[in-house]
């Protein structure tokens, strides 16, 4: 088998592959059977709904799944342009689930805007009917993945992931709205790295990562199940190093925002297994409170612990082992290529 | 074959055998892997949503597809607790899924209360979380399909009716919604019984009627697709007039509601067939506004056109239609004792 490079060049043309799907797909979502002629009031809302939604965004969850899939597949000689559609389906079915989760998560977090631009359900005339909508969003991901990947011998499987990793980023969303809104002092009793590694992979590990890599090896043939086990093991690894290192390296206004919300974030975790008592206590008294004084105070207490230091050996540490999982397993050379081309990807 | 007979006690032990399931299956979801063992107040949360939830109600959209399927099964002697168990998980997910649509309706309607108790995103401490558990039911709806019923030949069709009828009612409720939320006077001119059927389609037969009985025929091993389409065309027929019913015969205050939010209802609709010009523009200037004055005016325009004796000519003529229907078919006499009896069960 020839040695695998996906140069920054190749990258980029599968993505701009990827995205020419956009259009055609949008259409054919928009032409359900049965509503395209008679309802043409609600093909136009429902085009307005996903044009607002599914603009802008590097779409990374659904570029890996098609980055996975392509790359097998031409590996393995066997890719072919209906290939290349279903490939684009799945990743892009996904980026459709993934906007119907975030339209519901602005309005559960009462947000305003996102990438710079309204959230849907505050654009004018919009309001709560954006539930309905993202409800819509999800059956016609459901649909792209059933019409494009039906015939694939691995289908069900590709389901079973989708539908798992889908429900379970709803039980690590219900985790953590359930802490923060918690707000008592006694909740840093409960910021342990035992409860943040769980929430982090249900809430992004699943749906961002393991789902995205696995479906698309699934999809490209991929059979042997201790080759996707271990596959998902390694992702469920490298996707908690990345959630740690998106809480610790956002800027300044997203830390001062989730030390607001009183997240459970990794620098939280990590200060409370180094504090004394009189930390400690400025955390209970600060941590989740929306004052900028009390942001200070939290931020003082991380710096006086050094913890952006702890999450550089951590990352050290994390990424060494990152690789020696990838060396010790039998995923090959191409998949292993592609799970640090993902890594790459989510800087 | 022995006649079919579903007498008032068979349906009665019957429906208390399709409720004695629910509590195993509220355990059986609860217990998901992964989530149960590590995230025990996510699971105590979605306890409280389901119970809040799943609590009353008639429940006729599931125990339809459970009469069905259970009655086909006797008359084929294929009766065994084990499809019993398939026929009630399928029962049961069209009702977690109901349930699941009722949140979030509630929150889009901004309504205070359902059942006589406070709507889930009303309670203390809920708000728009629900729309997450919402989310949440939805997908547990599927796993307890999935379940229980993938190793039926039929699992493929049966899912394929259920996802269909799920976007379309969803495609119906944005009809609806967008219709009303016109409230202008031109509004009137697309009052028109092609279009209320449409949407009364979608939105009420298509998931309440249609899915429940055809998916327990499909259940049962029904696999003659002549005899599904018609039986299709049936229920699509029962559900038009059920809708029809349902907008004529609810209480004044009901009524009194559907005319201040802009209802596009049976009564309209036939109002604007028989209206002068002097009866329109009462409706145009009283229709869709929240003022017990308009409600009055545009029910004396109802009373003056006689609109319940319209109706009633309307149900005379639909019962012998429907009835007609179901003797030139040939679905056969188990069918035709079903259909006559979820026609009884709507009352």
């Amino acid at each position: 088998m020839p040695k695998v490079i996906l140069s920054h060049d190749d990258l980029e043309s599968k993505r701009k592959e990827f995205y020419t799907y956009h259009n055609t797909f949008i259409e054919e979502l928009l032409s359900y059977p049965g509503i395209s002629g008679d309802l043409s009031e609600v093909v136009d809302w429902w085009r307005r709904a996903f044009e607002h939604s599914l603009t802008d965004g590097q779409m990374n969850r659904g570029f890996s799944a098609y980055l996975t899939a392509v790359t097998l597949a031409e590996q393995g000689g066997k890719l072919t342009d209906d290939f290349k559609r279903s490939a684009a389906a799945l990743g892009y079915a996904l980026e459709v689930l993934r906007e119907s989760f975030l339209i519901e998560e602005d309005i559960v977090n009462k947000s305003e805007t996102r990438r710079g631009r309204p959230c849907w359900y505050r654009v004018d005339g919009v309001s709560m009917m954006a539930i309905n909508d993202a409800g819509v969003m999800e059956s016609f991901a459901h649909e792209l993945i059933k019409f494009h990947c039906e015939a694939n011998k691995n289908y069900e499987k590709i389901l079973e992931i989708y539908e798992d990793s889908q429900l379970k980023a709803l039980a690590g969303y219900t985790a953590d709205v359930l802490f923060e809104s918690k707000r008592s002092t006694t909740f840093l009793d409960e910021c342990k790295f035992s409860r943040y590694r769980k929430i982090a992979e249900f809430k992004t590990v699943y749906p961002n990562i393991y789902c995205p890599v696995l479906a698309g090896m699934l999809l490209a043939g991929e059979d042997n199940e201790n080759k996707i086990e271990e596959c998902g093991k390694i992702l469920v690894a490298l996707g908690e190093y990345l959630q740690a290192r998106d809480d610790c390296c956002s800027d300044a206004t997203k830390t001062g925002e989730s030390i607001m919300n009183g997240k459970c974030s990794w620098q939280l975790v990590k200060a409370l297994e180094l504090v004394n008592k009189t930390q400690r206590k400025v955390l209970e008294e600060n941590y989740g409170k929306a004052s900028s004084e009390c942001v200070n105070r939290v931020t003082a207490v991380f710096k006086d612990l050094n913890i952006w230091d702890e999450f550089k050996a951590y990352e050290k540490k994390a990424l060494i082992e990152f690789h020696d999982m990838i060396n010790a397993s039998s995923v090959g050379e191409t998949v292993s290529t592609l799970l640090q081309t993902i890594l790459k990807l989510s800087k």
